[in-house]
């Protein structure tokens, strides 16, 4: 360390740093800014300072050791104090995270969150309130941990146009699909080996149904494409019922089985409308986002100009989730000081949200059918009838049944969803045992 | 596209840019500020003009259609206008590139760049003149084309501590090595294909040699380490003397042979020192950066909080090369309006370079030996004196000869190479026929 920038960095008014949550993430932020304290100073140009934690309880045992004065339950004191210029919020979930980021605004303070839930559901409240109080909200770490994805789509990508956005940014999931492609577990093995090692939750609903990418994908939606998407607008299915049969086909296809989040733009009349998706779906193992493993995240995003880009790294965790949050808390503090804000939202583009049933892609069909003449011929006859070409049919007898294994060519969700439904009311057609969508094949 | 937004935008008084250069990257920044106009008005919150474009020659065929009257010769006349707002230099080049920029920053321009020579030869002379005119430099462009790596690392790292950073830099050695991989060319031969399909220039010097990449090296260790370093502190070797053999032997291993540009920090007294080096290494094939392929390029980055990122898309081209142009003229632009500046040159921690020779890694060396008893003694002994630490031996009889094939222990350069000498002054060692680093295993 250069003294004399030390020194320098030293002099000025230290940046004033409100903390809150103290958990997995919040305790490694302290610890970061604590241990960091000469880096930080050298980066933003004067001290950051940690002024106050807010928890919900003050007698817990915490991870890094911290002066007893910092801590606060009051949280909504804490923001509404007036010498604080920054407020890191690490609580997750709706309430009281957003009122008390609306107050940290209000009161002056720039904001940094890892909230993507909230993010999701009412980002539009808090770009508001940053915009009115000319203020910073930055969230790096809301979406897929350390790997610095936000940054690059909203500004290093900002002359160039985002046209597709593929993300595996749920590493429960894709941990538990890992498991399912190389070791041959079905979903609740997999699913009990990711709790045993601390990957999932003892309730897994917010990963495993989905919820948890689907927040994700309204962000980076809303980002590539200058529009506002929250978690409603995102069309969302699970890996519950991903079986390790599907697991298998896709293998025999020389693909792999991922939960995706999917951002696309179909340009048209108007400047086109956006969708965004999250589905289990298999994709080619050549393609950069197969060879994801464990509890990894990527992003895989394809623009007019730079073609196709991938960012990939550990997608939570404490201390990957808090480098995040301080890359984003440099950024603010450096701002405070210079009395300037960065790019705020950017939703000029306001596109119309793609409903689900217009969206396109290819589709893996699995049938079990009677094994006899003609019944080829009338699953054929289904496709067509709803304009769903085929591009190619294996068919396995099995004795008395057969099994048959349509791919589709592109066609809508609405197209093949009543192609499915009438596959099912066919009578030669026993069961309609797997549909699954097929990515990452270029358009 | 909102047309108030667009409205509001086109009100405010036009960015005004100047463009020097208008080859394969700058006839596509031109094409872009053209095309995204309405985009860009509303990222940069006013319209972008382009208001001149310097040129050697005015009668040369562009690929894109540009006004006649915005062509010049004169450089030097287009950087000193006073109502040029931004510089965007793709040149390449030391001189007349330099004074170019020198000029435009003096006469109160920012400076977007590409230009990694002169980055990696000089940059601190730029970034001083940046500093004292009050004025941005930007070069996303200037390291692995359109992957936005060098913002991630000034701004989303910023708040964490970055240890090593591995990138494949260079696609045309990427693309020569993977032939070599793929197919089992020879190195000539896949130098004929790259210069065939365009990924190699008639004179391919710069890539083969590791110039370009060592350039890259220094422009990533300046920024991942806070140091000043130039392409002069950068150890490099090319990949012409890389085999078919060499390429068999790293596949037995479960390795491929990848050009890499490796920073690293080696913690120690006075915060530690950094080195910066280029060469042919073996990595094994579990590594993400395995898997970049054909002309694609990676950086690979390793940090104390994040854990382990990685970047991967196309590091060359008109295109991708001007996407990461237009995303820094966003932000400069910006800047403009808001008449602040972006984070400058951060050269605080100042580390001492370390030497070559005291730089670690583990080697891969294969000697032709003499067929008899008590050699791999004498063999191993000369290792044991200099102190390199053997991992495994692989000895396998020819007759009259053996070839035997050592992977080391990490061992320090110096060692290595003093090892290499004792052997090749062996009397029953024929030949030292390979020596290459392993890299990419954690340390």
């Amino acid at each position: 360390m250069n003294e004399k920038m030390t020194a320098m960095s030293s002099q000025r008014n230290p940046v004033r740093v409100a903390l809150l949550g103290c958990g997995v993430v919040g305790s490694q932020v302290a610890r970061l800014v604590h241990e960091q304290a000469d880096d930080l100073a050298a980066r933003v140009g004067a001290p950051v300072e940690l002024v106050g934690i807010a928890v919900r309880r003050l007698a817990l045992q915490r991870d890094v050791d911290l002066p007893d004065e910092l801590f606060t339950t009051d949280a909504a004191a804490l923001v509404a104090r007036d010498d604080v210029d920054v407020v890191v919020e690490v609580i997750g979930g709706i309430e009281p995270a957003r009122a008390l980021i609306l107050s940290a605004l209000e009161h002056g303070a720039s904001v940094v969150t890892a909230n993507k839930a909230l993010l999701a559901e009412d980002g539009a409240t808090l770009f508001e309130a940053a915009e009115r109080a000319g203020r910073d909200l930055y969230y790096e770490a809301a979406v897929a941990g350390a790997i610095p994805i936000l940054r690059p789509l909203r500004e290093s990508l900002a002359g160039d146009r985002v046209t597709r956005v593929l993300g595996i940014v749920n590493g429960t999931t894709n941990f538990i699909l890992d498991r399912m492609d190389t070791a041959g577990s079905g979903f609740e093995e997999a699913l009990a080996e990711a709790q045993e090692l601390g990957y999932a939750e003892a309730d897994p609903t917010a990963d495993v149904e989905g919820f948890d990418a689907a927040a994700k994908a309204a962000i980076l939606a809303s980002l590539a494409f200058h529009t506002r998407v929250t978690a409603a607008d995102v069309h969302r299915e699970g890996i519950a019922e991903v079986t390790a049969s599907d697991v298998a086909s896709a293998r025999e296809m020389g693909c792999v089985v991922k939960l995706l989040a999917i951002c696309s733009l179909s340009e048209g009349p108007g400047g086109g409308a956006v969708s965004a998706r999250v589905h289990p779906a298999m994709i080619p193992r050549s393609h950069p986002l197969a060879s994801v493993r464990e509890a990894y995240n990527a992003v895989f995003v394809e623009s007019r100009a730079a073609g196709q880009l991938m960012f990939y790294g550990p997608g939570a965790g404490g201390a990957p989730t808090a480098s995040a949050v301080l890359g984003d808390l440099v950024t603010v503090a450096r701002n405070r000081l210079a009395d300037a804000r960065g790019a705020g939202e950017s939703s000029y583009a306001a596109l119309r949200i793609l409903p689900m049933g217009d969206t396109e892609t290819r589709y893996h069909i699995e049938l079990d059918v009677d094994d006899k003449a003609g019944v080829l011929a009338s699953v054929a006859l289904a496709f067509a009838e709803h304009e769903v070409s085929i591009q190619t049919v294996r068919q396995e007898g099995r004795g008395d049944d057969a099994q048959l294994v349509v791919v589709s060519h592109r066609a809508s969700d609405a197209d093949l969803a009543a192609t499915v439904e009438t596959l099912r009311a066919m009578p030669n057609v026993r069961d309609v045992s797997s549909v699954m969508r097929v990515e990452g094949e270029g358009e």
